[in-house]
């Protein structure tokens, strides 16, 4: 109707008067340096992807099925906020099943994805000016959580030496203030594939406990770890009532990276499970009920579609490892968790710049490692989840390029 | 295994020591008043409920049909954060159809629900400090995602004047101080079905403009209309490029509540789209693509179901209202729009009070005005989505319990 107010100025101008109108919080939310590397390539035709956190196999059928089923049965309504009562025993079931530990539960909500689980948590316990310390590289989705507090991410870089990932306790412990209120710690961890010591894990807790700071621990990747029976939950160390948040996701053990259901295990109180079921309410109010019936199924009966998982991954991680390894400009270690390799390539400092390059000239697509924060400039994480004939083609194609 | 902490003191004095280590923001996070009736009495035998937004019937089987497909033909990766590109498309091709606005498919982002699209589009514009200028009552969300950014909510109530819901627009623009970021719009208006008239819009946008301030319009109930041929969107009456945010949802038109998808309407700039991709990115990380097959078919093929559900909401409201109307304690209007009968019951000023006692009493759920902020405390909120059959079983019910 009125159009005397778009007239006579550019659409340069245009934007810049929205961007200027909008919160400085969200005008400075970077754009994830691996989002930035797929929307560069994700059009090119034959292009082999190992940038994101999965695999090229869709979720099994039995999975897909109950979700259907429960679809067609009409199970399309509002429905529990902190997740169907079945779907929260079913987690607390498998924690104890595969890490011994007595979770209630109560404790456990469901999260619309691994991210949602972060987020939530994130916005429950830090606000403007606090900080968070966080062990890097790490998947920039932390970084980016904290940010939309106007809260302040400090990070403590795992130490790169004799082709292995190492972290300084003494480092992560003075990079605590008295700004701080929670410890963000990713074991095993992406991108590096570093699985965070046992006694570690004890002497952190006995930080966090002296100094009334949380730990959150986003053990998303705790069945893919090889050479070893297992990995320590936190959960496994700590008391129900204790300062510890644990977040996880469908995504990773049952090929359901599009589904976005993810679950955290919140500390045992009536007051904090209000908290979460508020947040989600405000956020999302909920998870599909059918989604979930699909998510039950994998809790009850994908124990042995992830153990063949984690055993193609392993194999996967040998076959990226050997094959890379013998590249001469290729540095790199075995990971030991998650299904990442993350490898640097000598004399190449811009990992963006090379990510792209190689979509250019290799038609792979990697993520570069500076989207990991400090500690990750100058690295590329390949993802070996994919499938074997995948993952030799294109590690093939790097090897050509990067020789 | 170090039990040493967590002996000798109550529950009680457990759950107030983790609560006092979280964030005050989170603290104070109210629980939504529709919610704790819903907690009240959700397990109640033979409960008739009217007081969550939707109808008793699930999503119809041709949608069920298409989501169902795409999940099994694998679209179960990870997806674009705004959306795929034919729902984008659809949602415009929707909005020429039914309001005659032509809007590009790029300033359509896809959200996981309409809460998400009101989340992130009050993230995106207000921070700590800043206030929204909110038209009440109003769903009690449109508050608690002013209050999860530390800003404030300035609630400019509707009157309610011989039995009619009226808008003082200058109590509204007195409202805008120089905090003031956005005004908060939701019409056809939930709880109350007052429609905004266009002559008021059209002052509210001159405002607006005048003072810089953005307007979220919340138009999920656009369809909702009776004794009218349509209403006025927002966008018909707006630039492409002007602060103007329009938030919708797929639940209502299609009996969708439970698949949590949603859109914004956002100007039409290369930049807010990137933002609101990293707000999805680190929020949810998009949509499930099989849903979104599922939404695409509803925009495509849904016309007929929406007209038909729109009419036997009419007829519901009819029913409803003529029903109550005669009860003598019983002050209502007959609403205009949406699918919600908002009315008064003399002598109770305890809106919370009498919904759990109805609960109780009557056996029928209904929303407390009080949850809807000012101006709603002494009314009930009744959705009439629910097939004739159930409206008239509760309704009697009402009847016998309020006489």
């Amino acid at each position: 109707m009125n159009t005397s107010v778009a007239t006579k100025i550019t659409r340069e101008q245009l934007d810049a008067r929205l961007m200027s109108a909008i919160r400085p919080m969200a005008a400075t939310l970077p754009e994830s340096g691996i989002m930035a590397v797929v929307n560069y390539g994700q059009e090119k035709p034959g292009l082999i992807p190992f940038w994101a956190g999965e695999g090229d196999v869709p979720t099994p059928e039995f999975i897909c099925a109950a979700a259907s089923e429960a679809l067609h049965q009409g199970h399309t309504f509002y429905t529990y906020q902190r997740g169907i009562p079945p779907l929260r025993q079913a987690v607390a079931a498998y924690l104890r099943r595969h890490f011994q530990v007595d979770v209630a539960p109560e404790r456990v909500i469901i999260t619309g994805s691994g991210m949602q689980a972060i987020l939530q948590t994130v916005q429950a316990l830090v606000g403007p000016g606090d900080e968070v310390v966080v062990v890097s590289p790490v998947w920039p989705n932390i970084f980016a959580a904290i940010h939309m507090q106007e809260a302040v991410a400090r990070a403590v870089p795992l130490e790169w030496t004799h082709a292995a990932w190492r972290l300084d306790l003494n480092r992560l412990f003075d990079a605590c203030g008295p700004k701080t209120r929670a410890l963000f710690i990713n074991t095993p961890g992406n991108p590096t594939g570093w699985i965070m010591d046992p006694a570690d894990m004890l002497q952190v807790r006995d930080f966090a406990r002296q100094r009334g700071v949380w730990i959150i621990a986003d053990e998303v990747y705790g069945q893919f770890v090889y050479d070893r029976p297992r990995v320590t939950s936190f959960l496994e160390l700590m008391e129900p009532e204790e300062q510890l948040i644990v977040t996880n996701t469908f995504s990773k053990n049952w090929s359901m990276t599009g589904w976005r259901v993810g679950w955290v295990v919140i500390p045992h109180a009536q007051a904090l499970g209000q908290v979460y079921e508020n947040l989600v309410q405000y956020s999302t109010s909920g998870v599909p009920e059918f989604l979930q019936y699909g998510c039950l199924k994998a809790l009850t009966d994908g124990d042995a579609y992830l153990t063949r998982l984690v055993e193609q991954c392993r194999q996967g991680r040998d076959l990226v490892y050997e094959r890379l390894s013998v590249v001469p400009r290729v540095r790199l270690a075995r990971p030991q968790g998650t299904f990442y390799l993350f490898f640097q390539v000598a004399g190449e400092s811009d990992s963006m710049a090379l990510a792209k390059r190689l979509v250019d000239t290799a038609n792979v697509g990697l993520a570069p490692g500076s989207a990991f924060g400090p500690g990750g400039e100058g690295f590329l994480r390949l993802c070996f989840a994919a499938s074997h004939a995948t993952l030799q083609a294109g590690v093939e194609r790097l090897v050509a390029a990067l020789a």
